[in-house]
């Protein structure tokens, strides 16, 4: 996937996030240092993007400034976006340019909905594919994991959720180098409750199939954080509460520690003795290092970095996409898709339906 | 809800959970040294009961034993449940006793599939409920905070979420004392996603009814931990999973924070001066003084207890089913009910259906 030269080629939505080429720049210079092969496309506002390249002299050597005056919002509906960015966008220029061949990424940090809409628009779905899936890497006690969907697409039938299982497994094999990675689908502990047939029948067919995984069975949100699999398979609801909910979780419990640790003097000095340990819990956890949202199911690799990143995070992100590129994800997830098996199902039935006529 | 000498009477499945009667019993000794009010039914092997409450003069005093051979095993199916113990076990005789008017409440630590089968077969369902619910309590940054549903059913169409949000605030009203609670609906941040549009639906009926509540909004995964609603609303796969991927974080960031200051002889140090803070960390996440997952939409109270907890796991359960009954939880529930607003769809339509019909 890369050029003769043996450089990769990220495109970049200069003016996505909430702060533009401030933090875009920046972290591509950051990304650059670690990775010399990375070349980029810079798309944008062009005298935002050189008074930035100005003080990023090897950046510079190592980009191309493509000027665009349109910019998608951070609150822009992906229709919105659409009908204002189409072709003119620096979120949509930044993708053709893979569409192209121009570039092997795209990164963006602009709001994922026009993203994802865009990605969608621009570089198609890969053959058997109904729904791209958005994956985010979540720190774990044994490493990182991946969990998908973390919300392109609300609801799954057990095809999507295998879909999802292969895509999943695809950008493990890229960013840990697992050869079989461990697959687990997310589900609840209840039996017999109506509603997660689909999962269940999700199940027997990654348990049946041949596939470059190591199919694990159900997990519950318990087991994400222990990392008891590298991959998490869920539906893209689900996936993001579960997401936001560890977030919110990890803000609670440093806010509780923090306060409980500022009530007396011993425990302020106690604290102070410590302070190294609690800034490598904040490094491990630091969700700057896990920064990089693969769309994954398109014929091209696109990233999405958080929005509020700084530039830290965002060459995160850069790096994520140099994975992909360098990993041959997309390669990778067609080969799956040809070897994953389908439901008996005909047609595209709704989930009450098929649910209904499984029993 | 009381007796008239003022008592509350529970019915505890003395059976149930990981260690029967040698936690249920010691926890609801506990119970009753806080709150002299209760009274005990307890349904289980007579002479295990016996043996514990010879250590437990005072909870003797205050109880009756009601021997019964069957007991409901954790690993048992709901259907296999009700055919081997119907009428017979102990957790169902606990129900019962609720429904003849002979306790107030039923608390076990059984198995959460089976007593949700057996607490609907036995007490049935509000008028208005079409499916039971089971609340959380979850610790947050301002208190505490009700979570529903937790399980019980998978999927919801919007009036099932009006139905959540009117008993879990009818529960707040029990717990907190809040006249008006407030009420967010669970959702995921992107806009334009098919599969949302029950909780859209359902977030038009809350902002237009005349409830006994204060209907916040959406909120999402993030804001639980913050304590921004009394009351977290949503279907019951996004609701288990949220909870135990919040527990998985907790357990996780604990575990790294342990792992950390165990490093270096200067952070052992300092985290034995902050012992205390540690302490007080402990002791505002720990999920044994939130112990108590409330079932809500039938005809009488059962709460259900986790069932690896301990004596004063159980306790917790205890006092939140008789916080229950004193605050009149199912009168509040039938009234709000009764003005509970219903979207414009005739019949039992699946979502799929009725998102189709609604565009």
């Amino acid at each position: 996937m890369r050029t003769d030269a043996g450089d990769i080629i990220i495109a970049l939505d200069a003016m996505g996030g909430d702060h533009g080429p401030a933090v875009v720049l920046p972290g591509a210079a950051i990304a650059l240092a670690k990775r010399p092969e990375l070349r980029f496309k810079l798309f944008g506002d062009a005298a935002r993007i050189n008074a930035e390249l100005d003080r990023l002299p090897d950046l510079k050597t190592r980009s191309s400034v493509h000027h665009t005056d349109v910019a998608i919002a951070m609150d822009d509906k992906p229709s919105q976006a659409i009908r204002r960015g189409r072709k003119t966008s620096s979120m949509w220029l930044a993708i053709d340019a893979v569409k192209q061949g121009e570039a092997h990424a795209a990164v963006s940090a602009g709001n994922t909905g026009a993203l994802m809409a865009m990605a969608k628009l621009v570089l198609n779905t890969i053959e058997g594919v109904s729904r791209p899936a958005i994956a985010a890497i979540w720190p774990t006690l044994k490493g990182r994991s991946i969990v998908l969907d973390m919300g392109a697409t609300v609801g799954a039938d057990a095809d999507q959720l295998v879909a999802n299982a292969v895509m999943g497994a695809a950008m493990a094999r890229c960013l840990f180098g697992f050869r079989q990675p461990g697959v687990g689908l997310l589900n609840i502990g209840v039996e017999e409750v109506k509603g997660v047939e689909a999962v269940r029948e999700a199940g027997g067919l990654l348990r049946e199939a041949e596939l470059p995984l190591r199919y694990h069975g159900f997990i519950e949100g318990t087991d994400i954080g222990k990392g008891v699999v590298d991959v998490v398979v869920t539906e893209g609801f689900s996936g993001n509460i579960a997401l936001k909910t560890a977030e919110g979780t990890a803000h609670q419990i440093t806010a509780v520690l923090r306060e409980e640790l500022g009530k007396t003097l011993l425990s302020k000095i106690g604290a102070l003795l410590a302070s190294g340990a609690f800034r490598r819990l904040k490094q491990r956890l630091d969700p700057r290092a896990h920064n990089g949202g693969v769309f994954l199911g398109l014929n091209g690799v696109v990233v999405k970095s958080h929005g509020g990143t700084d530039a830290d995070g965002f060459s995160s992100a850069v790096a994520v996409a140099a994975d992909m590129v360098e990993n041959d994800l997309v390669d990778r997830i067609i080969k799956g898709m040809k070897l994953a098996p389908h439901d008996h199902h005909e047609g595209d039935q709704p989930d009450a339906a098929r649910a209904a006529s499984t029993g």
